[in-house]
């Protein structure tokens, strides 16, 4: 299998300067070791807006017309139809009956068709309307150009400290955790990329074990707040963290929920459960990682209000336990 | 009087460069036009860093043995702590009896001694700290050195933005408007910088239109949300804002209120009152303004959780009012 190479991830770079925020790191303020990485302040809200504008920038002229297509409700589908409409592009995005209105009404507003679907049939619907329409089927991870273009974000890191020991990137379908380990291995091979997975979503942690994708029904996922890292790898990204990924750790929800406060109320960043969820590694795992100076990326902030206006008043559970040990 | 000159900006960005984040300019996603220049993200939460950083560093070596005081208990107390901290120089931060108890422990964990007086000694206090210790004292916006710092948010502006035709920016004592005017008005003539109050602190407003410093007292002022915007201009800042400013336009409670929870929600970034009001100009005062591409300055972080959680719930009257008009 043709892995991704730091050179591709250069050429996306390339490409999607000026179209996505050139995101600082900010010091993280609970260790003057730890810094932050904030993908929730790219302008759909995280870091998919990389590998999509990637993506639709590498479309043959003739596709440009022809347009893209994917059955994505959550942030690869906002950020597929934010890099289509930058660029011209005609863009469809298949959602699942019964997703909440406003994630419809954000991807309408944002200039892409919306499909409604039953739940099961989105691939299906997705690949239908790529087949008879001429859509490109620019899927959320399993795409090489889409790990190209998340692997900026590992450049980037690199580039802004070169003397980085220790990169924190969450794991959900394993596209960022792909992009930023090819990035990093060859720009700075004496530093250490660490996958992050909530405990009940730790299906990447099996499939490096066992060294073939593990699938984690939803009836197991759904117990994670961070909805985001609730995917199972695929073929291409399991071979890319086989090769490059130096470890894998987990988190608890209570340590998801005190390390989203913590961003909220010390960093002044709005994130979502699965863009806390490297920094908390970096709060509670310290123990289980390698020493040095470590970025943990912030991957999106498309939050609940509910869960945003909780950790705001600080009414998070482990996080009153670290206040009040004991 | 002497005005800051744009080169002493330069020197200022020089000298900070690496010990302040570098914002990026991000996306408002109410308008392809405007864009925020998100100070809440400098550690401190304010971009109050970037004075108070050129202050420090521009000591003169027997000074910085002698170390700093202020008498602002607020973003620049907490900025000056930082500086000092961060440079090795002593650093002693008067906060009035029955300030926030939070607030006297950010400035005491920042490494700073803190000395407690009656709310009227405040600058007293300071001048006497000053004299007799030797520390050198570092005021909020009555100083060349903290004119030029900030000075530096507007020469980023224009080199990421070189065809920016408007720049708001918020005005309390005048100390950032002062130092982005001066940037500004060197590298792109052409540009307008706007000030931008809450109409309950509109004193820089009436000092333009008189020629002299108008002093609103604290009586008249409380009533803004915006806590940092309830300063008077000086003398310097006054001087600067004649000869720099293009003009200034006022903001209402309701609409900073609107554009806080704007900002929370569409932009992911937490922010307080004063770091709202620029942007609420954006929002409110379209007709007001010079047309074209416009950077707005959000230039605080260090929000009220309970304002933070109502903004998140979007309980915000005028907010509700837009989205129902009539």
């Amino acid at each position: 299998m043709e892995l991704v190479t730091v050179d591709d991830v250069r050429a996306a770079a390339e490409l999607i300067a000026g179209r996505v925020v050139r995101t600082p790191l900010l010091a993280s303020r609970w260790s003057e070791e730890v810094l932050l990485k904030p993908e929730n302040l790219q302008p759909v809200g995280s870091f998919k807006l990389r590998g999509a504008t990637n993506a639709v920038g590498r479309l043959p002229a003739g596709q440009r017309d022809r347009g893209v297509v994917t059955h994505s409700s959550g942030n690869h589908g906002q950020a597929l139809a934010w890099a289509a409409a930058a660029a011209g592009v005609p863009c469809t995005v298949v959602i699942p009956r019964g997703a909440p209105a406003v994630k419809v009404e954000q991807v309408r507003t944002l200039g892409a068709e919306v499909v409604l679907v039953e739940p099961e049939r989105r691939l299906a619907e997705a690949e239908r309307i790529a087949a008879e329409r001429g859509r490109e089927l620019i899927p959320p991870y399993d795409d090489r150009r889409i790990i190209a273009g998340q692997g900026t974000v590992g450049l980037e890191i690199v580039t802004d400290l070169p003397e980085v020991d220790v990169v924190l990137v969450p794991v959900g379908g394993g596209g960022l955790a792909s992009g930023v380990a090819t990035a990093v291995r060859a720009l700075r091979p004496g530093a250490a990329v660490i996958g992050v997975e909530p405990e009940y979503a730790a299906d990447a942690r099996e499939s490096l074990a066992t060294g073939t994708v593990a699938r984690w029904p939803v009836e197991r996922t759904y117990r994670t707040s961070a909805d985001g890292l609730r995917t199972n790898l695929s073929e291409l990204t399991l071979a890319h963290l086989r090769d490059r990924l130096d470890g894998i750790v987990t988190v608890t929800e209570e340590e998801i929920a005190a390390a989203l406060a913590r961003l909220v109320r010390q960093s002044r960043l709005v994130v979502e459960p699965s863009g806390a969820v490297a920094p908390a590694a970096a709060l509670f795992r310290a123990a289980d990682l390698p020493p040095g100076r470590t970025v943990a990326v912030v991957s999106g902030g498309n939050v609940d209000p509910a869960v945003l206006a909780e950790a705001a008043l600080g009414r998070s559970p482990a996080e009153t336990a670290a206040v009040r040990p004991g």
